[in-house]
C-alpha cells in the first residue's frame, strides 16, 4: 500500500475514533502477539472505537481503502486467528473500549453487554442482579463475550448450559459493508427468516464483527456441590455419566475426567494441591451438581448416586466436597493440569471432540496408535467428557531434548490424532476454533460439501475480503 | 415450459425414484393443499424419492430443467410454505418414504432419524429405547421431523429444552446443486466452521433439503405433574413465571398462559372437559413439572411453589392434577382452544412473541387499541408465555356476519398487531415461520440489514433459485 494512502487512512481513522485511539507506536506486543506466543504479527494500526457507529465507520473506511481488519477481544484466542499477519498490513480493530453493560431485564432473564466486556465482568453483573450467567473459562479474567461468542466459546458448564452460542439470544453486529445489524431482541422464539445469529456466533470474525449480545441469564442454583471419584477406565467412565444424567438431570453441571499421567504431573508441580485417589487408578472423574432445592438435597442426590455407581463398579472410591473451599481446590486441580503441563515442558495441544459413545475406543487406539508410533511419548489425556471433548495433548518423552522432539514429530502426532478422529466422525476442534492455526487442515478432516458452502457463505457477506481474510476458510 | 421438456424431465424423474413414485394424476390434494385449507396450489408432479442420493439426483434434474422444487414434509405448515405454486411449474419433492430411524445411540443420547419420520413415530422410538424426545406439538401425529427442523417448530416444551433447532446435533442435507452434505455426526462440540447446521435450521426448504438428522435424547423424568392456578393479571402470571424458574430451575417444563374468553370458548363447545377456575379470573396458567427424583418429590415441590405463590397474591387459587388422567384433561383444555376458536367462527390468527417482561404492557396496550378501532373484537389470547410467545387470536364480533368481518378487518388487525408487537421489540412469527404467507409482511417488521443479508446467503446458496423460490425471502 502506497505511504500517501496509508496516510489517508490513519487519518481518516483517527477523525472516527479520535487520535488516542488509533495506535501505531509503543509497545503493541498485547495486540500483535498471539496467547499461546507461537506467532507474533505486525498491525497497520491498532483501532480502538468506542461505540458501534465507530466500528461501522471503521469498517467502511478500511473497506474503501481495500485495507482488511481483525477484530480482536481480549486475545486469548489458542488458534491465532486474532492477531494481524506479519505483512503490516492489516488494522487490529479492539473492542476492548465498548465494555457496557446496557441492560440487566430479570423478567426476561436476559443481560444486554457490549463485545469488549470481560467475561467476568458478565459473570459478575449477572450475580449482582441476583442470577447466574453460566459461561466460565480459564481465560475469563481477561477474555471478552464478544470473543467467547465469535470463537462459540465452551468452558466448564456446557454439559448443562451449552456453548457460547447457546446462551446467546440476539446480536448487535457490523457487517463487511459497514451496516449495523439490530438484532439485540431478547426474544426467546423468533422464526422470521434465516439464523443469523448463529452465523455470525462461531464465525471468528469473518463475517460480521460482533458489538454487543443479549444472553440469557439463570436463577442462581442454591447449592453446587463437586464430587472426585476414581474410575477403573474410560469406559466405566462413561457408563457413570449415563448414571449421573438419570440420576441428576439437569442438576448435572460438571463431567471433567482426567487420565493419571495428567494428574501425576499436578501432583509433582503442586503438590500442595493434595490430588486425590489419583494412584491408584487410570482415570478420575470430577461432577458437580447443581440444586435448586438446598445443600442438603443435593448431598442426598450426590451420595444416592455415588452409591449406585460403586455398587454397579463404574466407580471404585468417591470423595464429595465438604465445603466451598474444597470444591474449589478439587476445581482447581482440574484447571491446573494446563499449567502442570507447562511446568513439565513443550509439548502438542488437542482440542477434539467423538460422540460420547465412541470415547472408550477411541482412546484406547489412538494411545495404542501414538504408543507404537511415537515410542516413549506421554499422553496427557483430560477433558470434558460429557461434551465428547478431550484436550488429549501430547508431552514428548521424559528422556531427550522436548524441542527437537516437536520439531520432529508435532506434524506426524497431529496427523496421527486428527486420522484417528476423523475414523471416529469426530471434529479436530472441538472449542477453540479455526483461526489461522488449523485453517490448512480443514480440507482433510472436513466434510467438503461443508468447505464449499462456507467459502460460498465468505464471498457472499465479505466479497472483498475486509474481515479478517485467511482465517477459518480460506 | 414446453411440453416436450416437461415430458423428458418427467421420464428423468421416473428413472430416478420409480415410476411409482412420481405422481402427476388423480387425487393430489394432500400435496397441493395448505394445512389451513386457505390455498390450493398445483404440482407438475409429486416426486417421492426413497434415498438420500435419489434425492439429490432429483434436485439435479430440476436445476438442469430449470425447474423449481417444493420440499415437503407432513404438510402441516401453517404459513402456506410447503405447497406448490397455482401456476403448475413446481415439483413437490415429499420426504415421506424416507422414515427410517437409522440409528439411536444411548451413550451418546442421540438418535439419527430421517427427514420423513413422523413426530410421534420418533418420540415413541426414543421411549422405547428408554429416552425421552421432546418436541411435542398439536400436529404430532401427522407432521415430520424434516418439518419440524426446516421451520424450527415449537410446541410446549421449548421453556426446557427448546425449539427444534436445540434440539438438532447434525444434518445431511442436499443442497440446492444436488450435492449431499454429511453432517450426521452427534457431536455436542465442532467449532471448524460455520454453523451450516443452524443456517439450513428454519430455513424452511429455501436454502437446502434436509435428509435426516442427530437429534438428541434425555432421560426420562421419573415423574412430570401439572397444575393449573388463576392468575389476577398477566404481570402476575410474568412474576410467577420468575418464581417458578427459580424454584424449580430446570424442572419447569411447561408454562402455558389462558385468557378468560378463550377458556370460555372450551366451556362453551366442550362443556363436558370442565375447565377449572375460568370464572373468576381474567387468565388461568398451566404449569408442568418434570422430576428426576419421585413424584412425591415433584409434588412438594409444586406445593412450596404454589403455597409461595398464593402468599405473595401472584396466584388465587389453584389445583394440581391428581394422577395422568388429571394432567392430560388439563393439557387437553389447553390444546382444545385452537379447535374451540373455529367452532365458534371464522377468526384471525397470530404467532407473535415479545420479551416476556414486555408482555404484560404489550397485551394491555393491544387489546385497548383493538378495542377503540373494532369496536366488539373478542381477543382470543393464550400461549407459551415461558417462551414470550403468545397465539393473540382475533375472533370475529359475536353479532354479524364473521366473513364480512374477516374480508373488512383481517389486513387492519394484522397491522395493528404487527405495529404493536414491533414497538415492543418483537416478533411477527414466534414459531410458524414465514412461507408465502408472511413474506410480504417481513420488509415492514424485521430490521432491513437482516433482509440484505437474508438475500445475500439466499444468492449465494441458491443461486438459480431451485429451492422453494419466493418463500421466507424474495
Amino acid at each position: 500500500m502506497p505511504f500517501a494512502d496509508t496516510h489517508e487512512l490513519l487519518n481518516r481513522l483517527r477523525h472516527i475514533v479520535g487520535e488516542a485511539h488509533v495506535l501505531t507506536e509503543g509497545d503493541l506486543s498485547a495486540y500483535e502477539q498471539d496467547w499461546r506466543k507461537r506467532t507474533r504479527g505486525k498491525a497497520l494500526a491498532v483501532v480502538r472505537p468506542g461505540s458501534t457507529q465507530e466500528v461501522a465507520d471503521v469498517v467502511k473506511a478500511c473497506a474503501a481503502a481495500s485495507v482488511s481488519l481483525v477484530p480482536q477481544g481480549g486475545n486469548t484466542g489458542l488458534v491465532v486467528g486474532s492477531i494481524p499477519s506479519e505483512a503490516g498490513d492489516q488494522v487490529v480493530l479492539s473492542l476492548l473500549r465498548m465494555h457496557a453493560v446496557r441492560a440487566i431485564d430479570a423478567d426476561n432473564l436476559t443481560l444486554t453487554v457490549e463485545a469488549g466486556c470481560i467475561l467476568q465482568n458478565v459473570q459478575q453483573a449477572a450475580e449482582q442482579a441476583g442470577f447466574l450467567f453460566p459461561l466460565s473459562l480459564g481465560a475469563e479474567g481477561s477474555c471478552t463475550i464478544g470473543g467467547n461468542l465469535a470463537t462459540n466459546a465452551g468452558g466448564t458448564q456446557v454439559l448443562r448450559y451449552g456453548n457460547a452460542r447457546e446462551l446467546c439470544l440476539g446480536l448487535e453486529v457490523v457487517t463487511a459493508q459497514g451496516e449495523v445489524l439490530h438484532g439485540l431482541s431478547g426474544l426467546r422464539k423468533d422464526n422470521t427468516g434465516y439464523d443469523l445469529r448463529n452465523l455470525m456466533i462461531g464465525s471468528e470474525g469473518t463475517l460480521g464483527i460482533i458489538t454487543a449480545a443479549t444472553m440469557k441469564l439463570y436463577p442462581m442454583p442454591a447449592a453446587s456441590l463437586t464430587a472426585w471419584v476414581a474410575v477403573p477406565s474410560v469406559a466405566h467412565a462413561v457408563k457413570l455419566l449415563g448414571l449421573a444424567h438419570q440420576h441428576l438431570g439437569a442438576g448435572l453441571t460438571g463431567f471433567e475426567m482426567m487420565g493419571q499421567f495428567a494428574l501425576s504431573l499436578v501432583d509433582t508441580h503442586y503438590p500442595h494441591l493434595r490430588v486425590p485417589l489419583w494412584q491408584d487408578t487410570p482415570y478420575c472423574v470430577l461432577l458437580e451438581n447443581a440444586d435448586n432445592e438446598s445443600e442438603a438435597h443435593a448431598r442426598q442426590r450426590f451420595e444416592d448416586l455415588l452409591e449406585l455407581a460403586l455398587e454397579d463398579g463404574y466407580v471404585t472410591d468417591a470423595v464429595v466436597a465438604e465445603n466451598l473451599t474444597q470444591a474449589r481446590n478439587l476445581w482447581h486441580i482440574r484447571e491446573s493440569i494446563t499449567l502442570a503441563q507447562a511446568e513439565e515442558g513443550l509439548n502438542i495441544k488437542h482440542d477434539i471432540s467423538v460422540p460420547i459413545s465412541s470415547i472408550p475406543a477411541f482412546v484406547e487406539t489412538t494411545d495404542a496408535l501414538l504408543a507404537r508410533e511415537i515410542p516413549g511419548v506421554r499422553l496427557v489425556n483430560f477433558g470434558h467428557l460429557g461434551d465428547g471433548n478431550l484436550h488429549y495433548n501430547v508431552q514428548a518423552p521424559e528422556l531427550g531434548d522436548p524441542k527437537v522432539f516437536l520439531r520432529d514429530h508435532e506434524t506426524q502426532v497431529n496427523a496421527l490424532v486428527y486420522q484417528s478422529v476423523k475414523r471416529f466422525g469426530g471434529s479436530i476442534s472441538a472449542e477453540h476454533g479455526v483461526g489461522s492455526m488449523k485453517v490448512d487442515d480443514l480440507p482433510d478432516y472436513k466434510d467438503p460439501v461443508a468447505l464449499t458452502l462456507m467459502r460460498q457463505l465468505k464471498r457472499a457477506l465479505d466479497p472483498k475480503g475486509t474481515l479478517n481474510p485467511g482465517r477459518v476458510v480460506r
